[in-house]
C-alpha cells in the first residue's frame, strides 16, 4: 500500500495533503459542509464500501477535522461534525470545487451569501456585501437537475436550499 | 489498484479530485508554480521513483494541467509548464498551503505581491493594493531556513525570491 505521508518534504502543502490526500476524503468534507452528519447517509450518498468510509472517518476525527459524538437519535450510532479546523478547509473547498467547475464539468450546487442572496463569486466573496462569508453564512442550492436521479437521503436534501452545516439527512 | 475516477459523483469536485487527486501530484504542481520545469529536477526535489514522476507528468499533460516542449538546452529532454488552465489552480493550492500553515506546519514560504512587496493575506489577497494577484505576480521567498538542507537544483533555487513561475533549476 502507498503511504499518506511526504517525510521528505518540507511544505505546509505536503502537511496538508497527509490529511486531505487519501481518496474519498474530500469528497466527505465535501459532504459534512453539505451537512451529512451520519454513517449511513455518507455511505448512501458516496456510495463507497463501509470499510473505506469508516477508515477515512476515523482517520478525520484522529486528526481533528471531524468530531464524533453519540446520535442522540439512533442509540449506538454517531453523528460527525466539522471541528474549527475542519470548518477552515472551506476556502480550499471552494476553490477546488471552483476550478474543476471552470474546467471540468459545471458544478451542479450555487453558492449564495445568506445575508443578501448574491451569487458568491469563484473567490467564494459576496460582490454585494464586499465579505467572503464563513460557510455558516453561505446558502447552497441546486442549479439545475442532477445528471442521475439519486434518492439517498443526502441527494434528496440537496435538492432544496440550505446553509451550508446544517444537519440534513435521515 | 484503486481508480482514480469517481463516476457516481456528479459533482465538480469530484471532476477536480479526478485530474489532481493523485498521491504527489499536487506537490508536482506546486513545484511547477515554483519554477520547476525539468523531470530531473522535479525528481530530486520530490524525491520520488522517476516511474511515478513520469505517470503523474504524463497525467498532467494529457489532462491538459501542463504543456511539454523539447528542452532547448539538453537534447532529448522536456521542459513542463503549467498551461491556463494548470495556472488557474493557484487560489486552490494557495488555499491548501494556508490551511496546513495555519493547522499542522508553518509554511517555509512567504508569498508577496510583486508589485508593492506586501505579503499575500490568507486569501492571497494584497491588502496594500486591494487586489488579488495572478501567480505571474506574487514573488516566493523563504521565511526561514528549511528544518533538513537539501541541496538539489530546485530546493537551491528556493533559498532566494523569484516569481512564481519564473524558471528555476538547471
Amino acid at each position: 500500500m502507498l503511504g499518506k505521508d511526504y517525510n521528505g518534504q518540507d511544505c505546509a502543502l505536503a502537511r496538508a495533503l497527509e490529511v486531505l490526500g487519501e481518496r474519498w476524503t474530500l469528497l466527505i468534507i465535501r459532504d459534512a459542509f453539505y451537512g451529512a452528519q451520519r454513517f449511513n447517509d455518507l455511505q448512501a450518498h458516496l456510495d463507497i464500501p463501509k470499510a473505506v468510509l469508516s477508515d477515512r472517518l476515523n482517520g478525520l476525527v484522529e486528526d481533528g477535522i471531524l468530531e464524533r459524538e453519540p446520535d442522540p437519535t439512533h442509540a449506538g450510532r454517531h453523528l460527525y461534525r466539522l471541528t474549527a479546523a475542519g470548518r477552515d478547509l472551506w476556502p480550499a473547498l471552494h476553490a477546488l470545487l471552483t476550478w474543476g467547475s471552470r474546467h471540468r464539468q459545471p458544478n451542479r450546487m450555487i453558492f449564495t451569501h445568506a445575508t443578501c442572496g448574491t451569487t458568491l463569486d469563484d473567490s467564494g466573496h459576496c460582490p454585494t456585501c464586499q465579505v467572503t462569508p464563513k460557510p455558516e453564512a453561505v446558502v447552497i442550492r441546486p442549479r439545475r437537475a442532477p445528471r442521475r436521479l439519486r434518492d439517498d437521503p443526502v441527494s434528496l436534501a440537496l435538492k432544496t436550499p440550505h446553509r451550508l452545516l446544517d444537519p440534513i439527512g435521515t
